[in-house]
């Protein structure tokens, strides 16, 4: 999702922050059998945008389940982004769960019956009961598209629903971008080091207390048991940013470690 | 995580459910830096070892965030896992978290110490105030060791405290296992097909009617374009599992679908 063309449609940046936070929905997560690939891909099209990620929950295909962590999740949240269960077997329940949430009712959109007919039109297949439920859509919902799936998302207050196939859903993300208020951006630069991280936990607490309003995060690999470690600074003002970087690698030179 | 030698020094698994949840601790993730690979080896493992994941959590590196998910999660589950925030830097606060959430205090653990100790003289650094705190464990905890790095994890009560960095949370979770109460082992049976999730919805649905015991789910893919759809079956007995599979598969096949 680096591709940032909804930004261009988007309202304009302000300058408070703005935060999301992601509900996935499915068993196939949580059993193992599917490993998600969507979180990581909203999370990077957030931070593009500049819409902060503060909270992430995956639950099963459980009505109960789902309305509570939606309810949590809308009401302490500028938007919540939800993937899977929109699909039309027995198991997929996010529509009714999301109606349920916000205690509206559910039915057939007119114009996601449209793109569904035309759909098994070209395929040559009956509009069937069972394809209908991806057509349902609680009240006062707009729907999101995909170019991918005829199947549409939908947007309800500040809850955007999404598919969770990765493909479906960041056709989804994008089409759900011109709706969304966004803030300002954060930037983040990079100080690589080949050293264990123990080695330069000081000299980031200082700089960390130097610089209070730059986010500093230090983030350990292991390659073959060599220990190394990235230390990541992040802000909303580039300058800023730029000078505690500057400090920061001074420090660090200063102790052989840059 | 496939490999489950951690079982063979479980405690015999019962017959009731024993279930999970994950608590992944850190900035990066949300930020989108870092992509998490941890839930799915962590849902991986657990499944092979007859534990039933029900829910997990992303927050970030925020005292009341952590203790608020984890006092939640801990309460309402047989386990809870958490992943990162045990480093040695400013922004490795998850050990006194856990801490804050059980209201026990938080001390230098004389073995984690020990184990740092043997770490650092073996790499010819002195043992640091810093490198110190990757030894500071909640009162009434055990140590989770990994051959990795010499920074132990721990478990406290029902929660198991692990690295984020994937090498050394595997590690963490093989010693782990050893402590863990397991339940009966989930089985699984998957039917690929080449046409799109609808057209089997309808099968799927009667097949789940008829197995109540058995939980089906459809997920569907897409290459170029063209979409296909995998069926899932899982149960706990695999009698049963493959009846049910016998009689989704006569239908499809009725239905010229298989």
């Amino acid at each position: 999702m680096a591709d940032d063309a909804g930004m261009t449609t988007s309202p304009p940046a302000n300058s408070e922050t703005v935060t999301a936070a992601i509900l996935v929905i499915g068993d196939e997560i949580l059993s193992g059998r599917t490993k998600d690939k969507n979180v990581g891909k909203i999370a990077d099209h957030l931070t593009e945008i500049g819409i902060e990620l503060v909270e992430v929950r995956i639950v099963a295909d459980r009505r109960e389940a789902i309305v509570e962590a939606l309810n949590v999740l809308r009401a302490r949240n500028d938007y919540v982004f939800t993937t899977g269960g929109i699909g039309p077997t027995h198991d997929d329940i996010t529509a009714e769960s999301v109606a349920a949430a916000f205690g509206v009712a559910i039915r057939i959109d007119p114009m996601a019956r449209a793109l569904l007919a035309a759909h098994c039109e070209r395929r040559g297949v009956p509009l069937t009961e069972t394809r209908l439920r991806m057509a349902r859509v609680p009240e006062g919902a707009t729907l999101i598209k995909n170019v991918i799936s005829a199947a549409p998302g939908f947007m309800l207050d500040n809850v955007i629903v999404m598919a969770g196939v990765p493909s479906v859903m960041a056709a989804m993300l994008e089409d759900a971008t011109q709706y969304l208020r966004t803030g300002p951006k954060i930037y983040a630069l990079t100080i690589a080091l080949g050293c264990p991280e123990g080695d330069v936990a000081e000299a980031l607490t200082r700089a960390q207390a130097t610089h209070p309003d730059v986010a500093m995060g230090s983030y350990p690999t292991y390659q073959n048991g060599i220990a190394a470690v990235e230390l990541v600074l992040r802000g909303r003002d580039q300058g800023r940013l730029a000078t505690a970087a500057r400090h920061l690698e001074t420090d660090l030179k200063s102790r052989k470690l840059l």
